[in-house]
């Protein structure tokens, strides 16, 4: 059986894992540890705990239990005390209290929840994402990152304090691949997180597994800006190491013009400017669900209508992963 | 298969189920829905669900599952907005919030715990427990009448506001019972509050079932004073039924003289006065681990030292069984 490993944080790593699932492969997520904003920023202060928040998007992405169990996993408490606090991080915290590791709460929640596959935390070591903006700035936290508009005008640095040390295990799963998933999912909060962490770009360079990078749809006003794909392929090089990628996969169907407009104020569509490049996979994979989520559902306008499909993008990826 | 029902609340609920559930019997545990201290207390208040805490400690003691699993359930957390709430206590509120149903909450709960047997709430319909103590002061809810110290001076009235419908599974439950175990348990905070609610002291008459009184081993001060078991007898047909109880099972081993005086100010033992009975069954059900605490554990001499031991009880109340 084929070994994927997949890497990244966010919804769009649970998109990814969401339509691997259903293959007949050996999955593993690394998750980065770097998340200290809403329930699982407080659980960090108040418990000490690692942060649970994408531990669980990724356990619930690979669950074969029920829809209720499911459901259960990301029930938010709208009041008093425990108001923002979603049930699964409260179930990661709370086991990482009673088995005294964290790694010990990832397995026995994986239990639970009857997941395909194995959630790797890329550190076991508390750290805080940093970064210093242009201007001087610094931002402290994930958290702080994830809401600044100021990061498109350029940073100087972003780095985990303390240095962490990386999870062996994680670099095991690298080292074991035949198949490496980076993204998609937000740039500075979910991605390079992980390859900050020391060892994992290392791995990355040193293994024999083929890395595919899943460019995002859309950058995030005063995040990643203008970022066209040239612009993300060097950032990720940056930190991952040069020429990195075997394959580069980036959707190719435009979404109807009115989600565009919806977005325009927050975001705009990630532009492929590299028509030469032989790593380059065009091919669509845009969820239709958009179109009635704008209709029905309030919430969702704040939300992503403009995102990957997890069974198109898992049916590309399960090409590759035949083709190696 | 013989039917054994358990009416009760706390840890007297919790030593009886642990000790059935090693035996082959079909068993059912009927709880109170009074409870309202502590994180019980606030997610009545903050969520508006049904009262976790006593349901928890019935799916504790019914489970099959790890260790690991059982102290995840009772985990407390200890600070900030979380604090104070046990893990299980979340789990139930938040199924419940997830599936709009206590009772399949609890049926989820219980498949996550491995459970032998079923846990049913006496009622599904909010509730809080009130009493008028003699000298006219109102006691409203469970969590102020368990720390009155005047309800040994007598009280007038104890109710259910507003006056709840019966779970009509409970009724079944007692109906189809072959034995139907009440206590041990707080006689206001846990025994009458089951009691109280309509068509349940009906059934208990109604019954083709035995019904066995397991005697509390200790009077609070304050709450049942001096009650002798004649008192204890008369407070529970009080609101179960004249002669109701077919066996009463007692305790007959003394405790050792130290533990009674670590005891002196806060309660004392339960005096056996009616030695012609023939209802009654004398036993040794005094667990035996309580010397080991005194000296161990220092949080232990706030809690119970001379207790029931669940081996022992269980041994006798399955004597019982047998002999149907």
């Amino acid at each position: 059986m084929k070994k994927v490993v997949v890497i990244g944080g966010g919804t769009g790593n649970f998109t990814v894992l969401s339509g691997l699932k259903h293959y007949n492969v050996d999955l593993s997520a690394i998750v980065s540890m770097a998340d200290d904003g809403g329930s699982t920023g407080i659980l960090r202060d108040e418990l000490g705990v690692l942060p649970p928040g994408d531990v669980r998007q990724c356990l619930v992405a690979l669950s074969n239990s029920s829809r209720l169990m499911r459901s259960l996993m990301n029930y938010r408490f709208e009041n008093g005390g425990l108001g923002g606090h979603s049930f699964g991080n409260l179930l990661l915290s709370s086991l990482e209290k009673v088995t005294g590791s964290f790694e010990k709460a990832i397995e026995e929640a994986g239990k639970i929840l009857s997941i395909k596959g194995k959630v790797i935390p890329v550190t076991t070591h508390q750290a805080r994402l940093k970064m210093v903006l242009e201007n001087g700035t610094l931002l402290e936290g994930e958290g702080q990152i994830y809401t600044s508009k100021e990061i498109e005008k350029g940073y100087k640095n972003i780095y985990l304090e303390p240095f962490p040390k990386v999870n062996d295990r994680a670099v095991d799963e690298i080292m074991n691949a035949d198949l490496v998933v980076l993204g998609p999912g937000g740039l500075y909060t979910s991605l390079v997180p992980i390859l900050l962490v020391e060892g994992i770009s290392k791995a990355l360079r040193e293994t024999k597994a083929k890395k595919v990078f899943v460019v995002n749809l859309m950058n995030r006003k005063g995040q990643t800006g203008n970022l066209k794909l040239s612009d993300y392929l060097l950032e990720m090089q940056r930190f991952a190491g040069k020429d990195i990628f075997d394959f580069v996969l980036i959707n190719n169907r435009a979404p109807p013009e009115q989600l565009i407009k919806l977005y325009e104020l927050e975001a705009n569509l990630v532009e492929n400017n590299l028509t030469n490049d032989k790593r380059i996979i065009l091919a669509d994979l845009l969820s239709d669900e958009t179109a009635e989520y704008s209709q029905s559902d309030v919430l969702a306008k704040h939300r992503a209508f403009i995102r990957h499909d997890s069974e198109k993008l898992a049916r590309e990826l399960m090409n590759l992963v035949d083709s190696l």
